[in-house]
């Protein structure tokens, strides 16, 4: 229980925002894979801190190092253990923060569950730092799910409110995912993009941050993949995504929306293409029925919150003097976590999907 | 992997729809506690078809037999098992359907993950039907929640888009959610409620279904639930939640709005209270932080899709000939099955948190 | 934890000695199997109580009703649940027990962990009964083995130190294990066994019982089943045979005798056989190396203990007086638990490598 | 499945013999315990190999580097890493291997699992070297559990058939435990420990090996710890003690002696000691009931084979030939590893047990 993803993969992820190391050990991926950490290395650098204008100015490598589980570049079918080393932390800008908990993060909730041993310092365990593991394992992932014929991709669907187009769940192909992992901010839609950075800028400029929405989808996917009652895709899928701190909310196929509709505008009628195989007309059910996959695109939506670390003033308390007060953050911290997240948020999906196939093999002769 | 929820508690899950018996069984569970299957019954009652004019025709008593595991109506330390006993099964309204699958149904994903030795009768080990096993066990966690001062409910928000006020996050008291347990539609507005039934009531005249939202709550936790990374309150919920056929979504405090906030309007604001308890002025953030119980009211909706079994001719294909082909699904179904849910959701909510409360005691003195 | 396999089977077992049944799920079949039920019952006859001289008078019939998972005697996909209804109980003769622990039985240890809340009665879930789920799983696992070619079995290797040849680890073969099947007392020698059986008799005599040793084999193994460090075949075997209450030791290959050998005589040589296959010329490894099965038969031994529960007057205290005390035990008891233990051990050994099998197909192709 | 060691803890065990790093990731762990690196360095120095004269000359500082879950040498909740780099590798040595299975190696089992892709320098992953981190979680294990008050310790028995006696399964205390850990050759009489040494001289004289026994014990347990069915202390403990690459029996109290042993021999009579709490006067069952601890010292033990790894010419195959051809094993290997295995099962055994004790916690009040 905790910080170990528990399936045919297993995933065990370490690490505080300072300690000297973060790292993740995935257990159970198949020998003999090639893993491209070129390409692992360009998909961290999407989540990687000090890239630009949207993100904290604490920069970081955030190269992974492998120390375990490849020979020569390959899976050798021993655990694969990578680390990422922490240099450039600020602690003392924490120091404040052990008595004064910072509204909307984990400090207060963590102090009760650990006392004062937590490691305070940058959130510690809690840090959205420990996504990088999550994405390290992700983008590997990744990989070997494009090796099956399965790409995995998403976008910043909306920022503040501003929003562009959702993908076209029954049309949407492997180029389209493929290409928003080239853009610098992936939207579909280049100029809604610059409308959401716009949004960004602006709370920046008033020492405030903004959430948003990320739109993730897979495509190439065999049906069958996902199994019933508590390991359905939905579970796997949610279980992964709420692991990276910011996430308030998840929904797959048209999500609410269903909560509006009859059942005959939601049914998505089966029919047989050209080639043969069985789709969907529509695509309301986002790729999930009876949560195992339908072989139509497996499409989510997730709601990332503002980062709660802004620079105003806010209203807090002090533990040790048991009175209110009020507390400034300080430190370095992104006015929009969500552009950040969309990585985090394949890696995620990654994750549950290899996993779900791995488990689908099983038993198969 | 599958029918199994894995945590302090596991909870195994069994049965198909027409099968002989469904069922559950729960280990983990303290000895020496008291179950008052009255109190079982009657929340078991919320779920079982056939009560109203909401629900399937189906009738079943639904009364669980408790084979193992309790002695003079207490746990014995020995895992738990209950049986629910198929009577009123009429597996000819199914034999179309292993040829056809039902639009919106798990019938052609099975199909695929399972070949024809799948038990198509009534959907099998999907079916709706399997939550009353899954409220069994949610039905005895709410009892031990409710021995350590933790109560938890929920209510109707939406059907088909016509809706009532939410939970107030803050000052949600145990009494609300009791009241909401009386309540034969479940709403905290009755009037709000009747035009809920008035949707329902338009759409099975139509041959159709609608969708809805349940909010679920609990409150009386104490801080301190929850693991980080993957064993937070979220991703246990949502594993939880998603084991319910019909969910399509899932939201934790201000949910999917926070994508539209920044974060001073997001953050909640800590002080003490009159008690010398440290607690939030609003609660964005539904009660969990970093993963972990706040203390505060811990609230999430939920969305559930309109019932897919609809009396309408709907489009399908036929596997044996490789065609498109018509459907006009037989059997009894409710036309709203976001009514019947309720107990579904604070089932899944109940295994979670008592779960997560088990966990906290581990490695305490 | 507890009364959960888990690995890609997971098999949860319930049930107490009288309660109203006991029972077991197996979660993770592959669906489509045919389900020889007439072979099952043959097979939990070997078991089952009443049957023989050698064992208790209480007379069960132990057939599986199967609940749940099974459609026209085929796998189906759902999780299969087999119940076994408890008839013949006498609770009578335990109403002494809550209060004065019978020595060898597990009475005074779940007094200390279940409190006055365990079910003391023939012993509850601790009871030798609850190996009758253990053997259903088993059995079925035993089933499709044989499907992949794997034949396991095993014999009585000695009673009270009165014994037989153990199995020739080299030449070992199918036909030699099915054939124990057919024995009532299963040794390879009949004199032998008839031996054995007199000891029995005379420990029966003089009211008192006898350990003994099983030794159990797999043939037809492929190489390569089994994980490294914590799930290897050695690891997999010893959890589930420390399933049975009785056992208290085991060992593989050689075992103990490893400890009094140089690597020269114990390193196993390699060498091609007319066939191209890898063998080799002794199995002092039996059968497995560095966890994982070498293709060379899996042969390991267990001890088990004399039963427990004797007639003979015995020293124990009053757990309410909280002084020293004499106890008689009543009830129907098996002089030597050895013979009735050889299916649970076969069944023990069939579920840990059933389970490593469909591991095995994990991430393959 | 595989290196992770799953329970209340979770230890995950990474890399390979020549990899940069072998390591631990232990989740679960409370918040707050004070590691004593100094006291656990002198516990893993028990193991490193290099130290004398029954070990090989592969001299490895083997001092685990901290990296995560630590803060200011306290657990603060996060997950443990623990890093050893390895540093005196020679990986020229292995070469041959590759082609060339080892008699008594995983090397050849390890190709046939995962192909060409497997690393055999050293090993890889199934290295005896792979038990230092098992050490590490081991050793930290041991340090939480005397500040319950348990004490864990071992000895060597035997070597080569020359053994001393057995731990008295009554009266042992803590001191004697503790005593042996001070030992150079770890034996309750130094005379049968020079006999042992002999032994061990003798076959390192005549390039071979020899193989031993030992026994491990805990006192200071309370009564009630392991769960039935799969999770006693014998099914943990095995689990566990088989991560250990040489082991091949585990016996458990009179072990495989209870075979020859009538009831009335074997049944421990209970009684109250002068302190009012429940004792037996013998120990057959070695401290565990029904799987559950008694509260009587827990004893086992187990069988070590001779190192594998002989300097003598052995029969093996070209797998690339697909002929039979000989080999000669060069590197640096142990000629009684029975040695350097104490403290890894001691190890095994803490890490079962701490497991047990936490879980024993769960759902107490």
């Amino acid at each position: 229980m905790g910080s170990i993803y528990q399936g045919s993969l297993q995933i065990s992820i370490f690490g505080q925002s300072h300690s000297e190391t973060i790292g993740v050990v995935i257990d159970g991926l198949p020998a003999g894979k090639k893993i491209d950490t070129e390409a692992l290395n360009a998909f961290l650098q999407r989540r990687a801190p000090g890239r630009n204008a949207f993100s904290t100015s604490r920069k970081e490598a955030d190269e992974p190092v492998f120390v375990s589980g490849l020979r020569q570049g390959m899976t050798c079918g021993a655990p694969v253990c990578a680390l990422i080393y922490n240099h450039n932390t600020r602690s003392s800008d924490y120091s404040e923060l052990a008595d004064k908990p910072r509204p909307g993060h984990a400090d207060y909730t963590a102090f009760v569950k650990y006392g004062s041993a937590h490691d305070i310092r940058g959130g510690g365990h809690f840090s959205g730092r420990l996504t990088a593991p999550l994405c390290i394992a992700g983008g590997i992932c990744l990989q070997l799910l494009e090796e099956e014929g399965i790409t995995v991709g998403a976008h910043v669907l909306s920022v503040h409110g501003v929003g562009e187009e959702r993908f076209d769940p029954v049309h949407l192909n492997a180029e389209t995912l493929r290409q928003l992992a080239q853009n610098e901010f992936p939207t579909l839609n280049g100029e809604k993009g610059e409308a959401m950075c716009e949004e960004i800028a602006k709370a920046k400029g008033e020492l405030d941050s903004v959430g948003g929405v990320i739109e993730c989808a897979a495509v190439g996917l065999p049906a069958g993949l996902g199994e019933p009652v508590f390991d359905g895709m939905e579970n796997r899928i949610s279980r992964a995504v709420f692991a990276i701190p910011a996430i308030k909310g998840i929904e797959f196929g048209a999500g609410f929306a269903v909560s509006e509709m009859t059942g005959s505008q939601n049914n998505d009628p089966f029919f047989y293409d050209e080639m043969g195989k069985v789709c969907t007309r529509t695509n309301h059910h986002g790729g999930i029925l009876g949560g195992i996959t339908s072989g139509m695109p497996l499409v989510f939506r997730c709601a990332v919150k503002p980062t709660p670390s802004i620079f105003r003033t806010q209203q807090t308390v002090s533990l040790s003097q048991k009175t209110d007060c009020e507390l400034t953050v300080q430190g370095r911290h992104d006015p929009c976590i969500a552009v950040r997240a969309v990585p985090c948020v394949i890696s995620a999906a990654a994750i549950a999907l290899y996993d779900a196939l791995l488990e689908s093999k099983k038993g198969k002769n």
